[in-house]
């Protein structure tokens, strides 16, 4: 589910916020846990302490996923596909870490993620009023700006102040604003990851299904100063897990919902927005089986990628087949009506009118994927961007964030020519596509080739593929850059004013939504009170449930499957092909207790960037690792579904067991939890 | 590439003419070959009775593809994967004849195709005068029923007065009107199909590549009453086949080209209808990749149609990718300036309102594809057209088209219930997804359930999986039709009134497009003479080319490859994936003459439809049989590329090579060319 969280980043903008509660719905802040809730429903009563800890026993992928301390040393507990991007990056034509897994026996074998960024949230304060005080333009974009540059003033003096990373976080829409601080770790090394046959076993098949046999984790370390963290938090384990019925919490950082939209919007999804990104997810699917087919090593190199868009068009598909249903969206539009009275239709013309915009630039784009270009892109935005003061700059571009801008933009990960080249012939003809065969700008970019042509050209003529050409163009001035040779930096230059253009309406377009949505969230948290949390923001949430099994065309469905049982699964499928056991599991087969809970599900609420999130106990006790959603989840972006919706996890027992039995890691098993 | 000729069917309506002409280009009319050329180019002269031997020693697959009787007892030989779908249709889960191959050994054992038609053209009549001289409406509307009735009229008069399959073609653009009739072959049996792991060995990633080591090709017999059928026209074979800088003829039935297109129909097909139609293939390919996942059966299942899927995904890509080098539109805009001045700007006028409105009419849609569906609608369009005269009915609805049209309605063919449901599913989704989730037309559809819901509800009720359920319903008075409870025929007459809605609009467009590309064809003629061939039709032409190599990235690549190459090509693929040759060539490959031609290529201007086509040399004799063409080709449908563009073959070597060596089928063998 990571990459539900990267193409969500990247195909959206702005942030919405929600309402509404049942059971065990929910994504709750750390600084409003639903105490009166969890009291009357599960008899369960939150201490400060229990949260605190359990707080900062979380972690936080920046790249897109959630993850957990596990030791006083430094291990941090993820899934497999969270980690697999880094996983990805330490492999080669030789070692292919990312399929065959990896066991660093002691330190010295660590091996240190080319460019991860681990969060661990420390504080979260209220700085609505600072905020809002700052802002009293009438104009919408003025106002946006205004409130732009005060959060962007709130960051640089906490970061001043106190070193760690501070993020101002719009919730409710802009109701409210949170200043998040996190404790970074750069230095994060891999200890250990399985191979991709038990953590993704089933492949894209079984992917959003259950049953299932997944052994989906990862484990890293965060070094400080060159050597292992020292952890305070961290969270023990409880071997047992937890049993059917119990009470379970999540603690994870869910990447995105919609549960604010109205119904306009919701119509925009099905019928416009939803089937866009639907093709463009086919699109690269394709075109990455495509290249793949051309060898061993291709396939390879695909596969990262691959598994991102299969996973993504998965989700959407369910997620659209949810709001395909003829009766959901005029029923909310019909529960609409009572707020609308209350306060007044402007908010919901403006939404429309700003959704109509957006249909309106459909065929409008400033940019082009790709890893290569993407940097280029970044290198050209980041010069321009030097002239002025940090705080008049785009976001990313401002001193606070200039760390992890550089971490990225100068990552020693390997990046793959044909592959780029490919991906770029993609990016140009779609270019075409989406602006007309005849428009200005796609004949600029085109220079007079066609697509594949064009990216050849690019591609052996760019010298953005080394690290250290990229570090000089980062220094350059703007006139400098002008001059420079390299062809892909001047495409990027090239498309840089519509670039900014469309990037301008659309945060100009999501400011207006913002304020409209905020409106209407005031007025549900006047009507609903306390039961209000807010749409998730890829911000540490805490959500809890029932460890649940549910009915199905008939059937039921138990809560959890066993070890064994994967075994069987196996052979349900003729073993064959992503229905393969990798052969440490078959050595191991006699040894390993069969009867070893493996994974199991729950009714808590979550979407994408939650995986990786560390499943506890009342205790606060480590018993399972979130790995996925059923596809009966996958409505989450807009409505919580515990009739058969549920969150699906690794369970504790099948981590320690496997690394016992089946990766001979009796060591690394040793420090969990210690 | 016979399903490029069935998504050309399906996807467009409507036949546009062409012109033109250079060095070996051109697909010409049997009735009006390019002899003068012939004789100044290659130093040849066609004789009448050697073209008429050729003309009745073709054979087209009603289905989509070509071939050639090669024997005096009926042998047809063709490509395999033009068979595919009956080989397909004749596969069962114990018997996968489309992966495994089959070999008859003996008449009793060759195996009847359920739904087969062939075509033996036996006679070209100009009916142009006839045709024109009935139509006398100014409204373009009127004027088309007009010269649709007509047509009918001719077309019924023979099939009485001959028997013979009749039908009238629309050449350059309604610039003539030639009736063709054919001597149909409706009792056809299978005799050999060797293993698809040979046929389309290299799979997608090879598809359209060159050099190529497939033999794909598949030998059926025609039977009369019962009996092997006795053919006096067939081709003789050279064994040595064609050497390098020989002059050869292919005979066959391209689908469709479009090369009278103007620069503005050019640009719509860039930007606008490719583009649609690139999604609409990915949607259905991962649809299938998907479903395929389910098991072995599964895919088998989807197999055929995923096949067809990828080849024309493909095809088009390259198709696009032509259209998208910047300099073609504007210098073909540029060279029918000339054109415009002789004719006036009205035809260019009266096609750029029909492409504005063919993007108006996007957001509609009265059908869905799919077999289950397909059969509903048929159903119930002939029981509504049957109450009318047959001259009045929509074209396939006809007296002169009934036993066509039977044969594939009441086909035994299987269909596959959870095949079927899935494409209903996805079908139901699009529609909604075209028409928007409130169009009334699409909640009708879906009644009140999800698109998922509705599908499993529509296949689980319908008995349209019945032949002799079907045949009741064809019988059917309109009024008892209403009362049917089958939900499959409900549904259809749902969409009954929106369907002819949309295909009269898109009939009455094809009809405006149709006398204006006949105009502008009509100064083409002027201005070029003989040298005119008319766009593909479908329908029997003669191609001609030089066997020989082209130079690409550096490289020449020879005119042909050698079975011992396939050897080779297997090793350097690793021997996996779609590079594993089956164990019948392993088991022989000491005793295949390594040195065999396998596949070749020449210059000659083919398309889509041309699969199966019979390569012959000077003498008339067989020396191949075209299967592909290299990427450099695929611009075929707006203009013939001589540089690079290839048309592939397997040589007939190869075919009588790997009969005798790999498949021990010398009775088989010795029935060739006698």
């Amino acid at each position: 589910m990571r990459k539900l969280v990267f193409f969500y980043c990247w195909l959206f903008a702005g942030v919405i916020p929600t309402t509404a509660l049942q059971a065990d719905e929910g994504m709750w802040l750390y600084n409003a846990l639903p105490k009166e809730h969890l009291k009357k429903q599960h008899g369960f009563e939150v201490m400060d302490d229990w949260s605190e800890h359990l707080m900062l026993s979380s972690v936080r992928f920046n790249s897109g996923g959630s993850a957990s301390f596990i030791s006083s040393n430094g291990l941090v507990l993820t899934n497999h596909h969270v980690a697999a991007e880094t996983l990805y990056k330490l492999s080669s034509a030789d070692q292919n870490i990312a399929a065959d897994g990896y066991l660093a026996k002691g330190f010295e074998q660590e091996l240190k993620a080319p460019d991860l960024e681990l969060n661990q949230l420390v504080s979260i304060e209220d700085v609505t009023e600072r905020v809002n005080s700052a802002v009293n333009a009438k104009d919408a974009e003025e106002a946006g700006r205004q409130r732009q540059a005060e959060m962007a003033k709130i960051e640089a003096e906490s970061t001043e102040k106190t070193g760690l990373r501070s993020d101002v976080v719009t919730l409710y829409g802009g109701g409210r604003y949170h200043l998040y601080r996190y404790k970074k770790y750069t230095d994060v090394r891999l200890v250990w990851a399985p191979e991709a046959k038990t953590a993704f076993f089933g492949g894209d098949a079984d992917n959003f299904e259950y049953p299932r046999y997944c052994l989906d984790v990862t484990i890293f370390r965060v070094y400080e100063d060159g050597k292992p963290a020292k952890i305070e938090h961290f969270l023990e384990v409880n071997p047992d897990g937890a049993k059917d019925g119990e009470l379970v919490f999540i603690s994870g950082n869910p990447g995105r919902t919609q549960r604010i939209l109205i119904a306009d919007a919701l119509e925009y999804q099905r019928d416009n927005r939803m089937p866009r990104v639907l093709n463009l997810l086919r699109r690269k699917e394709i075109l990455m089986q495509q290249y793949g087919l051309g060898g061993a090593e291709q396939k390879r190199r695909a596969q990262d990628n691959l598994f991102g868009i299969q996973n993504s068009r998965k989700a959407y598909t369910g997620m659209l087949a949810g709001l395909q249903v003829p009766g959901y969206i005029p029923q909310k539009r019909e529960a609409e009506k009572e707020l609308q009275a209350a306060v007044g239709a402007k908010p919901w013309k403006t939404i429309r009118k700003v959704l109509q915009e957006r249909i309106a630039m459909q065929r409008r784009s400033g940019s082009l994927r790709g890893s290569i270009y993407g940097i280029a892109e970044d290198l050209v935005l980041l010069v321009m961007e030097d002239e002025k003061p940090s705080e008049e700059r785009l976001r990313e571009f401002r001193d606070s964030n200039r760390q992890s801008l550089e971490q990225s933009l100068f990552s020693p990960a390997p990046l793959y020519g044909d592959l780029e080249r490919v991906e770029l012939a993609d990016e140009l003809a779609r270019f075409a596509e989406i602006r007309g065969g005849n428009d200005e700008l796609v004949l600029k970019a085109l220079d007079g080739k066609g697509p594949r042509d064009r990216a050849a050209e690019l591609i052996s003529g760019t010298s953005m593929f080394d690290v250290e050409e990229r570090k000089i163009v980062s220094k350059m001035s703007l006139a400098d850059l002008k001059k420079s040779k390299d062809p892909l930096i001047q495409l990027a230059l090239t498309l840089n004013a519509e670039y900014r253009e469309l990037r301008e309406a659309s945060e100009r377009m999501s400011e207006q939504e913002r304020q409209a949505y905020a409106k209407i969230a005031d007025a549900k948290f006047k009507t609903e009170g306390e039961s209000v949390y807010p749409d998730a923001t890829f911000t540490l949430r805490l959500a809890f449930g029932v460890v649940k099994g549910y009915a199905e065309d008939g059937d039921f469905i138990a809560s959890n499957t066993t070890m064994g049982g994967a075994f069987d699964h196996e052979i349900a499928h003729d073993k064959k092909g992503d229905w393969v056991l990798p052969e440490s599991w078959h050595d191991a087969k006699d040894s390993i207790a069969s009867s070893t809970p493996f994974n199991f599900v729950c009714t808590a609420d979550i979407i994408g960037g939650n995986s990786g999130s560390p499943v506890v106990d009342r205790e606060g006790r480590l018993v399972g690792i979130i790995f996925d959603g059923n596809i009966q989840s996958l409505t989450a972006d807009f409505y919580h579904s515990e009739k058969q919706g549920r969150a699906t996890s690794v369970h504790i027992a099948a981590v320690l067991e496997a690394l016992g039995t089946v990766y001979k890691a009796s060591d690394l098993k040793s420090q969990i939890g210690k």
